[in-house]
Parts: C-alpha cells; structure tokens; sequence
C-alpha cells in the first residue's frame, strides 16, 4: 500500500465517528420525494448536502431546480486535463416508512444496534452518498484527490426519477465527464464483493376498475352486478399463467435467452433456495422453474402487485359492494424489453380481458430502462482491484433485479457507462421497515471507494 | 275508512313535523355499532330512544344490557289478553359512513333536499323506527291503541345482530307474542308496495395471506417470492367460474331449485335489466345467466368481495413486494345453505387451492341465516290491506337478497313469524355514502302503519 493511500485511509479511521454523524444528520431529514407534504423537506435535504460539498472543498455547488425536486451539483476539477472525470451519482430521496407501526425505532432517529444503524434511507442510499463524501473527503484532506470528481445527487430515484429526461441533455456540458460511479447497488454478502453490470427496466401502472357509480348493498345487487373487486382480482389473477409466466401479450418475445455462460456463472452464487427462504421467511419460493431464484430475480422480467385497494378494509363486516377498485402493478424488465412496449402489451391484456360488465382506466405512472455496462471499462477494473484490497476476495460480478433508471439515461444521453457498486446487503430492509445498514461493510466500503479513486490516478 | 282511523291519519298529518324532528334528533346520534370509537354513541341511542317510549306511553321501558350494545325494551298491554300482542322490531344502529369524501351533505345532519331526508340511518332503519312510533302514537292519542305492543329495538343489526342468540332465550318470556313487525324490509318503487317473505342468510368472511415476514423490494425478489397480493387475488378470483357460479365445493348443493310458480312472480316485478342498470350506474349486467336479474339477488346465494386491502395504496410507485394481502369476503345464502356449512365450504376451497407458497387464514367475522315467512299469516294479511288501502295498490310480494338474521331467530328461538315490510327505496342509497329516504313514502308508510294495526282490532 502506497504512502498516500495509508494517509487517506487513516483519515478514514480518524473521522469515521464524525461521518457516521453526517448521516445520522441526513437520515433525520425525511425526504419522501413521492408524498407531496415532504415537499419542504426535500430542499433541506438538498441544501444539507450543497453545504457538506462546499464543506468538502467542492467548487461551483448549486441547487439546482427541477419541475419536482432539486439536483445537487459540485465539482472538484483540480487535477487537471490528464485525469479522468468522474462523475459521483446519488441520490437523496427515500421511500415512505409505511407501515409505521411495523418500525422498531423512529426510521428519521438513526438509531444504532451492534454493527447495525437502523433508519429509512441509512442503506437506500443516504449511507453510499456520505460514504463517497467520506472517501473523497479522506483524499482529497491527506494526500489529495488524484481525479476530478462531478456530483449528480438527484431527489427523485424512488420515483423512477422523472425529472432527469429533461435535467440530462438540459445539463449535458456540465455534467461531462469518463464515467459515472454510481453506489446504488449492492452487495450479495458481507465478505462477497458484488460489482453490478445489468439492471432491470421498470413500467409501473395503476389499474382502476369500477362498475356501479356508486357503493351499493350486497345483499341488494349482488349478484347482478359484476363486483369491481372480484372483476380487478379476475384481471390480476390472470396476469400469471400456471407456471409463473406472465400473460402480457409478447411480453417475452424481446427478452434475450440467457447466455449459458452467464448461466454458469449466477449457478456459481451463494444464493440458492435456502438463502432465499431464508432471507424472506417465506414458507417456499414460487417462480418459473425453468431459472435459478437468482435469475428469476435478475435477468427474467416479472410482474408485481405492489397494492390493492377496494371497499371497506377496516375493522368488522361491512356488507358494500364497492363502486371501485385499484391495483398498483409494476414489471421489472431485462434487455430488450422497452417499458412503452410493456405499456402497449398491459394494454392490450386489458383491452382483451376486461369484461364489458366494468369500465377500466390504466395510468402509467414511471418508466425506467435496463441497462447492461461492459466489465471491461476501466471504472470496473479499478473498482474490482480495490475490493480485492480491501476484502481479499475477487467481486461477483452480477445482474441485479432493481431498476435505476439514471443508468441507461446516462449511457443514452451523455454516453456515460456506470460503475455500479454500493456497501449494502440484501437483508438490508431497504423500501421496508426497520431499513438498515451494516456498519462493519459501510465502513470497509469507504476503504475501497479511496483505493478506487487512487487506482484511478 | 272508520272514525277511528280518520283521526289517527289526521293526527299523523298535524304531528308529522314533530315526527319529523325526531328523525333527525335520532340520525344525529352516530351510532356506528361496528366501530369501537361510536361505543358512547350506541349507548346516547338507546337512552334516546327509551325515553321517547316513555313519552309515547310505553310501559317496563327497559335498556338491557348485551355483551355489546344495548337492546331497547317497552311494552304496552292495555288492548287486553283478547287483543293480539305484536313485537315491534327495529334497530338503531347504522353502518359507517365512509367513504366520508362522496358524501354531499354531513351524514349525520339530516338534511331535506325536495322530497329527500338525506343522512346515514335516514332509510336504514331509524326513518322506520320513527315511522313505527309515529303510527302506534296517532293511534294511542287518538281512538286508542286496539292491540297490545311490545319493542325490540336492537344495536347490533348492521353486525349481523351477535347479542341476539343469548339474547333471546334469556328474554323469552319478556319477548312473547303473536307476531312480530319487522319494517327493517324496503318497497320495489314509491307506487309499489311490497311484502317480503324470504331473506337471504349471511356468512361473512375475512381472508389473510402472508408469504415473506416483512415487506420486501420488489426487484430484489420478485419472481422468487410468491406476491401474496396476487395470491390473494387467485383464490378470490377462483371462487367463480366463467358463468358467474361460485365454486366453493358443495356451495349449490343444499339450494332449493326455484319454483316455477314463483318465477312466473319474479318474472311480472318491474326490475329488469334496464331498471337495474339505471339503479347502478354499471355498464352492462351480470351474473347467471339462467336466471333474471332479480332472481340473482333475491333467490340464489352470492359471494362478493366487500374489501381489498394490500401494500402501498397512497399517491405514486413505491415498488413494494407487500408481506401480506386481505379480503374481506361475504357470501348471502338462501334456502336450505347454512352459515357453519358455508364456512367449512370456504375453509375447503382454500385448502384445496391456496399455494404451497403462501400462508393463509380465515375469521368467520359474522354469519345470519336464512328465512322464509308464510304469506298467509294474519298479520301479513293485515298488512297487504292496509297498503292497497293507502297506495291503491296490492302489495308484491318479494324475496329479499338483503339478510336480517334476527328474523330466522325469532322463527327458531320464540316461534314468532316477521311481518316483513318497510318503506325504504331500492335508490335511497343504504350502507354507501348519500343515504335518503323518500319523505312521500315515508309518510305513506305512516299512515299504512296505522291501517295495520287497526285491522288487527
């Protein structure tokens, strides 16, 4: 290990106290891009974080306004014309804490347990933006930073961030730079180094069925009247075949066969049927049994309910046959399934299923590409040997079943391919209660992001 | 007409303001039975109530306690042990109100809009009530009351009346009598007075399913995971086949096949497809086709989902693989089906056809059974001529897709036959936002009361 990265990694050591309270700080602000009444919160978390890049010796730091919520911009251009440009993605936003009562501490009161720090946004991804604060900072206070670095912190990833089709050719000269490291990715084990080269595409819906124009006695049209319930659990119910495949219409016909190779090699990962059952708790997984579990969760696309909502739901029997009914529906895609094709193709599911006894409205509500990134980028290549420094263990290297639509936007509209790492794990609880991040894996992740930006000189 | 009635309907025309009044004074009590928060409300009803029998000259007014809410009592015997003694049944609570938002005016301040009282409980059942007491009043302070009466005015109907299996027993002797007077039943249009002879029964259910133990992210394992949210939506659109029939194992067997007779009745009632359609708003029918419209919700059982409930239902695309998924599921039954069979009919199909890969349990939340009146009955008889005798008109005779389970304990526990009537509207919007009751059949209903009583003289 060379002088300078010694000096940085001390640093490291030195100030991690000091970095653990920058995030406890930026976990207390509860920036839910998706639910209107965090609006507020939302700029503070953003001029949080334009403060501790001004802080960090960044230079030309804006809020930059979007038509929702702002991006976050600095940039560090000091090492000259000859060093690479890095462009540091992050996010600030979070997902909703619901259901509340299902927490075991306040999720905004950063509250650490053992090697544990539980709180919304702690692993998804507050903790990987303070984490690259963190390496960068430990650089560029010791021996120096030996790249330039641009930041892109945007607040609407878990909205499918919507703003950035607009924001990237908007912003296309400033944001230019080599690649772009992007932390929002994780690891499959604390001693298991994980690099990310595929990630599904999204098309998440909401289907809304109704019948009666109003909420009518069940004992009084029951049974004339088509419920919109039961006619939205018949629509649902029949998106999957018996064999976990979904209906759509061609819904498979882009999807690439997976190579056997790549077959070889997810086979090779330590997360088998137990691993899963384990993980979920779940009494016995379900799914296409042509696939691995790891590859129905990475490179097969699926179909998800992640809501429903019909009539009456609190406590005892009310006897309505509700006027309406409404499901969320999300489809993670693999290359080279387009979401708008998935739009068409739910269409036209619905066009051919829908019976004439209930009227139907889908909405699409966000959209995100795949994106698959060459290994053999340089970014990569650094990234794997300073993880094999830091863990002593090789990087799998592996697809990923999440969706981050600012990947392929970046490769389409800046050219910029991603180094998808991150220092979470997947009993992390991210978009769930009790999130959490491993302090032990966050703090070695600091470790290597420094010997990746050193790798780099 | 007698003398003796022109003074009674006289005193219903100069005293049906006050009438009036009270109504509103008892609709602007929101005795909610199924909601814990109403439990003061249920109690500040019946004290209500109590008291205005007391005004009414009522004697042995009595609030009896149940495991839940209080049953009101009073009596009066002065038409001597040659008179017949009628049961006035009634119930004063009311279903809830929500969906709070669809409605136009506070749903407990009644409020007239033309020919409109528009409140919760205005039609189901305190307008009826009122209309009880309007009637055995014009008749006491006028010619006289020429039978004996006794009240059974329960809290706990719209739950499917729980307390009255213990109840009734205990009270017995308290309860005796020739006949009761149910008017919890409802008229087919204002120009059509209608008897009701059967109702279905009830069996009211709520399904859970749960796979994982905590809410996971939907691209991280989905496609291993078996959504319970679609699971859910499989079971509850499996239980009918493609014809409308429901497919719980058994479920038709104890079913009478419906009399010819009785559908050459069915086939005369003015509700057909259009009247159906225009009562609901839907764009087209539905259900077995063998069978008429009216058939469907009045002489063959139902299944129907009265709620949905699972992951995230707010504002926007949180990608949720929700732990756990609910139904509430509630079946109307007809002769010869019994609640208990229909439940382990359901308990069946579930276990036939719920996954391996899912959990799942069911509450049986409330059950009532089915009942059928003798049409020749003397008091049915009484009935059917006072309303020609008010609306020019004979009655139709009907059976009724609602469920009122106290009326087949009355059969089974005291022997006593329901005169099943009431001046509610199929359009008067029970159990859904906006109830009304139309006030020209209201007071119709009054003075038909009146005429009831007298021919039982």
């Amino acid at each position: 290990m060379s002088d300078s990265r010694e000096s940085a990694i001390e640093y490291v050591r030195e100030n991690y106290d000091r970095f653990l309270e920058d995030l406890r700080e930026l976990v207390a602000i509860p920036s839910v891009s998706m639910q209107a009444d965090h609006n507020s919160d939302m700029g503070r978390a953003a001029e949080w974080l334009a403060a501790r890049l001004t802080a960090l010796g960044m230079e030309a730091v804006q809020v930059l306004p979007t038509t929702r919520h702002p991006v976050v911009y600095g940039e560090w251009l000091g090492a000259g014309g000859k060093a690479p440009t890095i462009l540091v993605y992050g996010h600030y936003d979070v997902q909703p804490v619901d259901p509340l009562d299902l927490w075991k501490s306040d999720p905004y009161e950063a509250a650490q347990q053992g090697d544990y720090l539980f709180g919304r946004g702690t692993s998804d991804m507050k903790g990987q933006v303070i984490a690259s604060i963190a390496a960068i900072e430990s650089l560029a206070k010791t021996s120096g930073l030996p790249v330039n670095v641009k930041w892109l912190l945007e607040g609407e990833e878990e909205m499918g961030s919507p703003s950035m089709a607009a924001f990237l050719p908007e912003h296309k000269d400033l944001l230019g730079a080599d690649f772009c490291l992007n932390p929002d990715a994780g690891m499959i084990a604390p001693d298991q180094p994980t690099i990310t080269y595929g990630l599904r595409g999204l098309a998440y819906f909401e289907l809304h069925v109704w019948g009666p124009d109003h909420d009518l006695h069940s004992g009084l049209y029951g049974g004339t009247v088509h419920n919109p319930a039961q006619a939205l659990a018949e629509l649902v119910a029949g998106m999957h075949d018996a064999q976990g495949r979904i209906t759509l219409p061609g819904f498979y016909d882009p999807v690439r066969p997976l190579d056997p190779e790549e077959h070889a090699d997810m086979a090779k990962l330590p997360m088998d049927e137990a691993f899963y059952i384990s993980q979920t708790g779940v009494p016995a997984l379900w799914g296409e049994a042509d696939y691995l579990p790891i590859e129905r969760v990475g490179v097969r696309p699926t179909l998800e309910v992640n809501g429903l909502l019909s009539g009456y739901t609190e406590a005892g029997s009310k006897t309505v046959l509700p006027a309406k009914a409404m499901a969320k529906l999300s489809c993670r895609l693999v290359p080279d399934q387009q979401p708008e094709q998935v739009h068409e193709q739910m269409l036209r599911y619905l066009e051919e299923h829908a019976p004439k006894s209930v009227h139907w409205e889908l909405k699409l509500l966000n959209v995100g590409s795949t994106a698959i990134t060459d290994r053999n980028l340089p970014g990569i290549k650094s990234m794997e040997t300073a993880m094999e420094t830091v863990w002593g263990a090789r990087p799998l290297y592996k697809r990923e079943g999440g969706s981050i639509p600012v990947v392929a936007m970046l490769q389409e509209v800046l050219g910029l391919e991603s180094v998808l790492c991150g220092f979470s794990l997947p009993e992390d609880n991210v978009h769930a209660p009790n999130e959490r991040l491993h302090l032990p894996t966050w703090s070695k992740g600091i470790d290597a992001l420094v010997h990746f930006f050193a790798n780099l000189a």
